[in-house]
């Protein structure tokens, strides 16, 4: 494999004199394939000089994104070690493991569940506060802007590459209809007559269906953590049982990985079946069509599990006495005490971590390889003749055992996805862009690697942007922010904290907070059949129990009605939302407007150079009106001289002077 | 006056051939500038043609507004209709105006005002369901994707005007310094010697006063409502105390008008002072910078009162017992029974009416009038030799009386201050599209008027399109979302209602809302000195009156406490401003993605003349090839036929060709 670059294809590179031809491919295998360098810019000219403008643009914008990557890793380690520093001074988990503090919790399951103390959730509350810290609203506005500014940064970086690559007057190629389409319009005119019975299905149905299996997967994932937990709670000695929630919380992860994997792949060949179903008119729109589709599939699948996570889990539980039941047997997940963020967390890095290493290096590395090797076993028609054959064959026969070029969008996707975890559930995992940045760093060497010794060079294809593939950046960015403002307000305990200290705490201190959280059951109310099957677990006869929900107490008039105090914590977090989102979105308005769109550099050269261009175009007129004048071989050489002149300065200046070839 | 039309200077109009010139104001006066073809489309290209593409773009602007305005001011008196339709069906009214419904309510004002029954607010109440219904929340919907598509529908215009006047390839012109500002910079290079102390003043800091200025008169005419009304209570019988109230608020509205009026002339003096302060380099970045201040203290002037109505007036008022007071006498207002959107309403349509009325026709037609007999008066030596005189003048020296041609700034500002009062409090004020459209019929016609004959002609000047104005649109109709939903949730009663009828309501009917709105107060616990002073007005001995509010009881364990029933309003209230701006906002992405910014049959047509363009161009590259080749007359000829050709297809298709003037 080592030093196999392809050189065989001999297309000329769009009429663009591509040097020293021979010497390119061994270029960019030194000097942009290779690990080692891994810490130097890319040779994006280089890079676009062999593969074209279109590829050039991806290398460009996953390098722009690497880079922009580096601040918010840096922010968020900061954050990251804020909590890590704080975590022993934070009272309520102080409270919590305090050994005198002994709150009495309600069962966490049916029957063969006791109760338990508080003071065994020690662990997860003081896990909690790494992430679920004031440092985190601060760093989730940061990366809402951060996202905006990277949208800024990437679109003056493309108007300098347009500019560099002699894009600025270049405009898309009309669209040819696609054959399969001319094909299907052919059908259809022929079939007129006996009338078509079999309407070809509409793709909103089975879309539609896709997202429902995804909905349904994820729902036999819980059941799965139902179940688990509950087995595992019946069977397990005390000391397991603190292992238990860690446990089944992991191979729940896992397992929902493995299910997004799997899904990931159907869903890509589904989007395509779909689209082909549609048969739209022209490559483009097929092309455009398919990515929308396949995002939006790929994008449920990952982030479903996620999004149940953070906001349905343990919101649905119900109350002692009176839970919420699935199946008539199974109660619905509770969170561990201090929020779900903790297990939003878990869930976060599992998926994020397995997509990357499984899916795309492994997939990205493993598959070509193999694929490569079958092709060249089924090519090889006996072992003994294989040197010889070897030294006869042409390069482009060599080159034919590669894997064909099958378009940037899988590699677009990658990333798109992972922006998406970088950006939507910042708030609850402040380390995403840091593991982005570790995986994006090795991400350009070996998709570089993949390009230049792994697959048939690509033909080379022009683009002034990104296409599709920025707006739905956009998207996500915009969504990014409403998400984070739910994550912060409903899932952490950020609100709650802050309507304690200011509102209900006696001493304006978070002391008492764990109290105020926790409601109190009278546990001769439970349901008959499930109580607890060993009351006296703890070694004392319990009659009253905690559960966390603000709610009524026993004593009350409205016992285990919701309390005043759930409203007020519901208020204050939704007007948290409105804020967050107002003034995130005023400030993403204003890096909008701070950062103008085209480099004050380029602009001034360009405008120069239409000047330049519009006086050349006046002498060459006024030049020809005088070859007019004065007629005869005099003049005409003069005239002769400023054409020339004139086709010098066009490849540049001239609208579609790039793009004649097309018509 | 009459038929004077302006036709003494003789600009050639950008090279293009005026046609018949001296015809053309005698057609503008007839076909445009007439009040009786105000049915009729305006002749935009007419316009263009003799005021040049500015002012074409802002009458094209203003008439695709007027136009949008249609179908928003028949929806906004539909729903209008309905409210007025269902006000005899409407429960929480009719509890009110019920005579066996007897709810004593706590007096308005300490001391002289007395205990008062709630059906004297019968009244009110009814109004208020006009404008208070839930027909409103629909139209508030209705009218932000009705912003949406007007800006949508402008940017499709604006691109047709643009193919359409040939300024498609056109960019703007190099800006050259202000003479201000060079001489600013030869002053300080000047000075540098002697160290200038007198610094130009920041202009953050004027500006804030301005604001602040507006706020105190704000305050002011709080105050004066306030003072007026207790005076009013006192002294009035008890036949004329129900209309005090209406008295007051008409009374205040109209002094806010006037307030707003006298400040509104200030504020344009102000911004151009500050921005002649602040020395911006070129002429577009001072209009800009003058555009944008203006606009900011003109906006904040017209709806500070209304802001204050809307979203502070009633909701600072405390309670009974222990009112808030301004300078420890004045208590603050409270609005009337039904919520303070029937305030909101009258201040909106008497400054949305007054403004109009007053600043924009009866300044805009009197004002020059006056201007221009002053004019005249004093350019008159003797009156004797008029007559004589009059005869002599030249056509520029009759001109001359006429006003000079001030920029559109004025223009366009009355018409985004009303494009705010259309949007932007909506939801209180169903008519005022309507109003907008019949003050705008006239006022295309007026400022039609105004340009042909009473300024002088202004000097033709190109633009691609209206510039700055465009983005304060589009912040206006932002704003406007986020205020709709506030003005829904928080203004008007909708919220209450529907948590009356889907929590509260024993039978799931909107019977009892009136009775659990209003808070219990019992009168013994009223301070020393505040309470009223004829506690027999009713005829009974009062003990416990009544006040609107969410508060326990006075038998409750915690008496006048923030009640369960407000917080769960206050949650329901901010879960509706996400969601609706939410959905707006999606909303409005949606039709921004499916309206093209440009029309279809537009980019088909500039995309043909391109590949005419480039073939023409070929054409005469090789036309030159040959005349080289085969030199010699006989060449000659065929090439100048093409090159004549090729400089008859550049006006339309070669970008700056037209714009070759300013080099």
């Amino acid at each position: 494999m080592s030093a196999a670059p392809l050189s065989g294809t001999d297309s000329s590179l769009n009429g663009k004199p591509t040097g020293h031809r021979q010497d390119l491919p061994k270029l960019l295998y030194e000097e942009w394939a290779n690990y080692s360098v891994f810490y130097k810019y890319q040779p994006i000219g280089l890079v676009r000089k062999y593969f074209g403008e279109k590829i050039g643009l991806y290398f460009a914008w996953l390098g722009l994104y690497t880079q922009m990557l580096i601040p918010a890793s840096l922010v968020g380690v900061i954050v990251f070690l804020y909590g890590c520093a704080t975590v022993d001074d934070n009272i309520p988990s102080m409270e919590i493991c305090h050994p005198r503090n002994n709150i009495t919790m309600c069962p966490l399951c049916d029957r063969v569940c006791s109760y338990w103390r508080l003071s065994t959730a020690c662990g997860t509350a003081r896990a909690s506060h790494l992430f679920d810290n004031p440092a985190t609203v601060f760093f989730s506005i940061f990366m809402a802007l951060w996202a905006a500014m990277f949208m800024e940064h990437w679109k003056r970086r493309q108007m300098r590459l347009n500019y560099e690559w002699d894009l600025t007057g270049f405009e898309d190629e009309e669209d040819h209809p696609r054959a399969e389409y001319e094909f299907r319009v052919m059908q259809k005119s022929m079939r007129k007559d006996r009338r078509a019975q079999h309407k070809v299905p509409s793709t909103s149905s089975p879309c539609n269906l896709q997202i429902g299996v995804t909905f349904a997967i994820v729902f036999g994932v819980i059941l799965y953590r139902i179940s688990t937990k509950a087995a595992l709670h019946m069977s397990s000695s005390p000391i397991t049982r603190n292992h238990v929630q860690l446990t089944v919380k992991t191979t729940a992860a896992i397992i929902n990985l493995v299910v997004i994997l799997i899904l990931d792949e159907v869903y890509g060949a589904v989007a395509r079946w779909l689209t082909v179903l549609e048969a739209p008119k022209t490559d483009k729109s097929f092309e455009e069509r398919l990515i929308f589709k396949t995002f939006i599939l790929k994008f449920v699948n990952a982030f479903t599990p996620i999004i149940y996570i953070a906001f349905f889990r343990g919101r649905l539980v119900g109350r002692p006495g009176s839970y919420l039941y699935v199946f008539e047997s199974y109660r619905m997940e509770e969170c561990a005490h201090g929020g779900c963020l903790m297990e939003l967390c878990i869930q976060l890095s599992i998926t994020m971590l397995g997509k990357q290493l499984i899916q795309n290096n492994l997939f990205e590395i493993g598959v070509p390889k193999l694929k490569k090797l079958i092709r060249y076993i089924r090519s090889k028609p006996g072992a003994f003749q294989e040197e010889e054959r070897q030294k006869k064959l042409q390069r482009y026969e060599i080159d034919h055992f590669l894997e064909p070029f099958g378009g940037l969008t899988p590699e677009y996707m990658e990333m798109i996805i992972q922006f998406g975890f970088v950006t939507l559930f910042v708030a609850s995992f402040p380390l995403a862009p840091l593991f982005a940045l570790l995986n994006n760093i090795i991400e350009i060497r070996l998709d570089a690697k993949k390009f230049v010794t792994e697959l048939r060079r690509p033909v080379a294809a022009r683009a002034k942007d990104i296409g599709i593939w920025y707006n739905i950046l956009r998207g996500v960015a915009k969504v990014a922010v409403i998400i984070n403002a739910f994550v912060i307000s409903f899932t952490s305990d950020f609100i709650p904290r802050m309507v304690y200290q200011y509102m209900y705490s006696p001493d304006g201190s978070m002391h008492g907070f764990v109290n105020h959280t926790l409601s109190y059951f009278n546990v001769s109310h439970f349901q008959e059949g499930k109580e607890t099957m060993s009351p006296m677990q703890l070694g004392f006869p319990v009659e009253i129990c905690r559960y966390k929900d603000y709610r009524e107490p026993p004593w009350s008039a409205t016992p285990y009605e919701i309390s005043k105090e759930f409203w007020t914590v519901l208020a204050v977090r939704l007007a948290f939302v409105i804020v967050f989102q107002n003034v995130v979105l005023l400030m993403n308005d204003v890096v909008d407007w701070l950062i103008p769109d085209i480099p004050k550099d380029i602009s001034l050269q360009i405008h120069k150079e239409k000047i330049l261009l519009v006086d050349l175009f006046m002498k060459e007129e006024h030049g020809k009106i005088f070859v007019y004048e004065s007629a005869a071989p005099a003049g005409e050489k003069e005239s002769g001289g400023r054409a020339n002149n004139s086709t010098a300065a066009q490849p540049r200046s001239r609208p579609n002077a790039n793009s004649t070839k097309s018509f």
